[in-house]
């Protein structure tokens, strides 16, 4: 294992009515910023509950909604504007990872003196922030349980993340009932994007990892084992519960004990949704696969344990090879089995576009990943791979 | 899944030299309690470290020594008038789980008015605690991230767990290197405990846990192929970093998430060591099995799944209650294989002792455990067949 610290306070609620729980952890807190995005919490309850909730417990709030899908700098400015005029004391967000993204943001834009753009780029370190509290609606990014947040600079094109002690929630309230009426694409998405962390965090070329591998292992078999019911099943709730608590155990910390994850798919990802504006996780579906072709073969064991530990394939007569890119192909069958997206092509986005893409994800840092650092020619491949 | 609460503030240091950053996670603490056992961490090398640690750091510290395998209330109380006397500004506990469970209770008994057995008790609720901090040199308990702690009151021999948010160890610093010199039955106990704790948390009877329990399986089985090896090994620092790992993980709240945990074995097996002041986990490894064999009925496809996922049992041809059995002969063997004892006999425990145990494990709170509830009767059966 590589040395690591581990620290992750947020206070995590979850269960049916978890929500009512909310006034026990305000401490003294009057007044919040009420965060939502496009209106999917006033269908699914959890508005209603919220406000009562709060109304109950004499708490105030002033509301900022219209948060995006990939969450804007502008917003973040235009509510951390409201949150200082309105000398609120928290920032309550209500939805999804985008939505807990902006709030981070928020946290930090209300209370300093940087623009928060300048934070996401690492120019300027946050020394305070409100705290953040989260009722999530939305299975899928894990924001609800760690530092991380990814914004969009609309202006430039540009979607990075940042991460800052200061903005892990201080408690995040999930109650699986909010997501039941999450529509079938958003559930695909959700349950790639948590998959994509476990994969960031597991492909890595560190040894000796038995602890973190296997509980990355069993949390990929109990989504792959779950998944294809609950896209058949959108209602239920005990598989909205199972791929709720995996979203948020997939990326709050546990899986990355020891190791050094990888996260370039994520940064090329970064780069298409940037340019586009396609959800993320359609991009991570399409990406994903063809990276690991692109890289396997740095350590196929790893993609061979993935085909026999998660997919159940059976090793006999087998070589690591085999097992890798039987791998690989299972997860491709298993994301377009639930519905994802194959293609860059599905969303308009052609040959004549390949260089931007490059270039884009390649402007910040240079080459990148850390499985296997990749140049231009490497995510060019990639990407054309993926068309 | 249960509803549930998860937070656990600890900061894991962890790997080589991971004591060195203690002055880092100090603040502006300049004076600390420093409480150790018999004295290992002489001989392991932390004691030499942290000293001059804090040596460099400009902190200056007070020793208490001699604290037991089963940390007592008495030494406790000794420590707590020391630490108070000597104002310090935090408990730096260096050593095993029972080095930090004592130290727990000073943290706890060096600020209140309450006497630490009436915490124990319930009779009394801790309002502060001195900071603690935590140097683990024994891959144990799990108490370096979390808020529990075991004490024996030698008086009256009674030996109870107790617990509160006040207590997480602020930061603990894991070297797998301490552990090296861990001689082969402390190894041994130390990996049979860990085990002990996920059984307890394993061994439930609420619905759809799959993420819990997929997590649970995986740490197991990362155990049960590290732990031969290791005690084949004992110098084997990846081995040892392993086991060091799974320990904290099992029990730091993670693979409590939405269930029920049982700890019925626990409270036999406190109730024989404070009669008879045997090692805890090798009561446990006596206990255990027989425990499973009186219950394992109430939902014997919880053993059945611990065959096939972790002792890789083939299910071919057998039922679930053949594949139950398998897995607890399995558990049996695999201890026994590590040098753990089976019988209580082998600590001079008989027959003439059942009625004592029987009565001290009830004496506090009646019929116990929550996988399956056990009264004088099924507690004298267990005892008996595990004589």
């Amino acid at each position: 294992m590589q040395s690591f610290q581990f620290y992750n306070p947020t206070r995590l609620i979850f269960g049916r009515g978890a929500v009512e729980r909310l006034p026990e952890f305000l401490g003294g807190i009057r007044r919040v910023l009420f965060l939502y995005g496009g209106g999917s919490i006033k269908r699914n309850g959890a508005y209603e509950d919220v406000t009562r909730v709060l109304k109950q417990a004499g708490v105030e709030w002033v509301e900022v909604s219209g948060v995006e899908p990939n969450p804007r700098v502008g917003t973040v400015r235009r509510a951390a504007a409201i949150a200082r005029e309105a000398r609120v004391e928290a920032v309550l967000a209500v939805g999804g990872g985008s939505v807990l993204d902006a709030a981070k943001g928020v946290a930090v834009a209300a209370v300093g003196e940087a623009d928060i753009w300048d934070v996401v780029l690492g120019r300027a370190t946050p020394e305070a922030a409100l705290p953040v509290y989260a009722v999530l609606t939305l299975a899928a990014t894990g924001s609800e349980m760690n530092k991380n947040s990814v914004l969009t600079n609309e202006a430039t094109k540009e979607k990075y993340g940042w991460s800052s002690e200061l903005v892990y929630p201080r408690a995040s309230f999930l109650d699986p009932a909010y997501t039941l009426t999450v529509p079938k694409d958003q559930t695909v998405y959700g349950i790639v994007d948590m998959m994509s962390h476990i994969f960031e965090q597991y492909f890595h070329t560190v040894e000796n990892t038995p602890v973190t591998d296997r509980l990355a292992e069993g949390l990929l078999r109990a989504i792959v084992e779950a998944a294809p019911k609950l896209v058949e099943r959108l209602d239920d709730l005990a598989l909205r519960e199972t791929i709720l608590l995996a979203g948020t155990v997939a990326l709050n910390g546990t899986l990355s004990m020891g190791v050094q994850g990888d996260w370039a798919t994520h940064n090329i990802e970064h780069a298409v949704s940037a340019l586009f504006d396609i959800p993320h996780a359609a991009g991570l579906a399409i990406l994903f696969p063809h990276w690991m072709r692109h890289v396997y073969r740095v350590r196929p064991e790893r993609w061979a344990n993935l085909a026999t530990r998660v997919f159940g394939v059976d090793p006999a007569g087998k070589s690591v090879d085999d097992l890798a890119l039987a791998a690989i192909e299972r997860l491709e069958a298993f994301w377009q089995g639930l519905g994802a997206p194959a293609r860059l092509r599905e969303f308009g986005i052609t040959e004549a576009d390949v260089e931007a893409i490059v270039e884009k994800s390649l402007a910040r840092r240079g080459p990148f990943g850390h499985f296997m650092t990749l140049d231009a020619d490497d995510v060019r491949a990639i990407v054309r791979a993926a068309l």
